[in-house]
């Protein structure tokens, strides 16, 4: 099944690379862009049910996907 | 209002960083995981209503956030 995993940095976590495009935009004419963040989506084939899959998918995605400390993640699950 | 651009490779086009991470979950014990694509979404605050800033945030998508040879790019529109 295809599943979908949104990496998000946490509130307050500084975005180095958000900042830059947003320095960019504004300098390149886009003077009302305030804030961006730059988050990631994993997409990710995997064989298996959900059912068979679940626990697994949510352990590699805290361990290996997402950095707790500063990330948080949401998984959406397809078909 | 915030909005949200949902940066993705073509289909056909090589993700070497995807492919690394399916390679590093191969070997982790997730021998099932066939694929992974990473993609981006930017998240940004701009001011203005949706009418006054459809066209500027289109057209920076397309010619700064998107790579538009290897890249597609959806616009979510929020609040």
């Amino acid at each position: 099944m295809n599943i979908k995993v949104f990496v998000s940095l946490r509130e307050g976590v500084l975005d180095p690379q958000g900042q830059a495009i947003r320095e960019a935009l504004n300098r390149t004419g886009y003077s009302n862009v305030n804030d961006v963040r730059v988050n990631k989506v994993f997409e990710i084939s995997v064989s298996g049910s959900k059912d068979s899959i679940k626990a697994d998918v949510e352990k590699f995605s805290k361990e290996l996907l997402a950095n707790p400390i500063i990330e948080t993640f949401r998984i959406e699950w397809g078909e």
